[in-house]
């Protein structure tokens, strides 16, 4: 809880300072409960990256979300009409076939919908590259009736760089693409207020570049040991306990905590506290420790601690995680998607 | 569907022609639907790996657990002596400790619990060393009151070796060192009528040992593309679908499914009936493919399917999954653990 509070207050001081805001991102943490503290610490709304994700919001009543992904298919169109009935929401678009879709959708219920341009800022993911593309699909948006609000641009392609003049440079040629996206838009009479980029990896570059209005971070809150290198300033909070169920002399010991509940998608995650012991590989259900000090006193029964690598993919292994303080559990915070 | 029960079929077919019994894991599919069509098909019982799972058994009324893994600590414990009152179960032990709180709480609650000892038969992970520390053990279990019914033992050092002659020896040598630890334990006046070894990568070589009872493979019911070239003869059964919800010309198309959704702890999956086009890298919640040939059709809105590349952490990242034969959907499966 000490360190989760710490990054909370730490990013809203950051973003009460400059005239961008923040609208964190729901995916590392899907706790509800969280998201109000960010909300109640100057956050302008609530980013997700699923329709699951936009109906656990919604349906705890949170407002201003954006969905900053692109969506296709008639049930998720569907969905994404049902949420604007019962919340502020707004979603992404890249192509003229879900943005027909939606408008189709839109009119057929009559429900407005709101929607972002997703432009290609030089990660190569989804996204229209900037320029005449982004006005063409912004115009064929708002001549279909659907409200344009702007653009969103993920520097994703930036944001695990290490901290220096190189990764500054990346990041701001990505927002100048996006603002100058929402520039065209404006002088083509669409207002385009929302200009909304990247994430925790570049908060600090892409949050004081001119013209961005929000900024989408979301893994600053739980934090991980695979950003600490490139983006230094926060406090891992998110660790799993695990027990040793297995121990082997001096060589080594298992914990009862594998790949199934703590991800290695990104790597073997790193014991906390274990000078004497390292954390060697995931299987699905152990986690293999080597002793490296003969010493090292934890026996079968014992727990021990391993820090989250990648916060976001271990949080969707659960249905629930646990705010510590001291030795108290303070609060369960229920992860809901 | 077809892909399942061919699996399915072939198994029991195996295993209905030697002396050796399938005990199969339920870690692969985690759905007690599926684990009753295993019993149907001769297996002895089910094996799995979590407490949580043994109690999703449970309360569906399966018996003949076995809990192939160790456990430690109060609250484990506690919950696996509720087990024994409600279920046939066994559970590994391969420490002292452990034993020593077994016996305790099984005087305690006046419950008889069951165990085998877990042999490190090579893999280096859990287990005691083959020989003397074996038949310690069981010893030691039996004088305290627990019920020893004999061996257990993961060759998961042969599982995925290339079929051939090596492969062969690795598997043998692994099983000889279980089979005379049960041998050693008989000789001491201990029955330990259950000889418990491997996974689907080895089933035909040790569920083929002289000596060995039960194999607990698993992973041959769903199957994944990873263990195909390895271990021949199953049919893949387990894929998402994605739906296209971008495309950027003839470069690469985006799927609406990443790592949250399907496993890449083993490597990026692959694409089922897509010539023209490769599944590149899996993000948090998108699929990267790239396009190989324009005229590759897959256009937004269109759905995708990507096989799991490793199926039990596949299915762990989901709570249902859907039986489906031809174009329709047969059967909804819920995954419980």
């Amino acid at each position: 809880m000490d360190a989760m509070e710490t990054n909370l207050k730490r990013m809203g001081e950051f973003f009460s300072e400059g005239p961008t805001r923040l609208r964190p991102h729901y995916k590392n943490h899907k706790c509800v409960a969280l998201a109000r503290r960010q909300l109640a610490h100057g956050a302008v709304g609530i980013t997700c990256a699923t329709l699951g994700e936009a109906e656990a919001l919604a349906r705890n009543g949170i407002r201003g979300i954006l969905l900053a992904n692109e969506i296709a298919g008639p049930v998720a169109i569907e969905r994404f009409v049902e949420l604007s009935r019962i919340t502020e929401i707004m979603v992404g678009v890249d192509n003229a076939h879900t943005v027909a879709a939606l408008a189709a959708a839109s009119t057929h219920a009559r429900v407005p919908l709101h929607v972002l341009v997703d432009v290609n800022v030089g990660m190569g993911r989804c996204g229209v590259l900037p320029g005449e593309l982004v006005l063409k699909l912004a115009q064929f948006a708002a001549s279909k009736g659907l409200h344009v609000r702007g653009v969103l641009g993920y520097e994703g392609h930036c944001v695990r760089m290490e901290p220096g003049p190189e990764k500054v440079r990346a990041a701001h040629e990505a927002m100048d693409r996006l603002v100058r996206s929402a520039e065209l838009l404006r002088a083509h009479g669409l207002p385009a207020p929302i200009v909304s980029g990247g994430g925790t990896g570049t908060y600090d570059i892409s949050g004081r570049f001119p013209g961005v209005t929000e900024i989408q971070g979301g893994s600053y809150l739980l934090w991980e040991t695979d950003y600490a290198a490139v983006c230094p300033g926060f406090e891992p909070a998110l660790s799993l306990l695990g027990t040793v169920i297995s121990r082997t002399g001096n060589e080594r010991l298992i914990l009862d905590v594998g790949l199934k509940e703590i991800s290695g998608e990104r790597g073997v995650p790193v014991l906390k506290n274990a000078a004497g012991a390292r954390l060697r590989k995931l299987n699905a259900e152990h986690a293999v420790v080597d002793i490296l000090d003969s010493n090292f006193p934890a026996q079968v029964g014992d727990q021990m601690e391993i820090w989250a690598r990648y916060s976001d993919a271990t949080v969707n292994l659960h249905r629930k995680m646990y705010g510590v303080r001291g030795d108290r559990v303070e609060e369960t915070f229920l992860i809901e998607d």
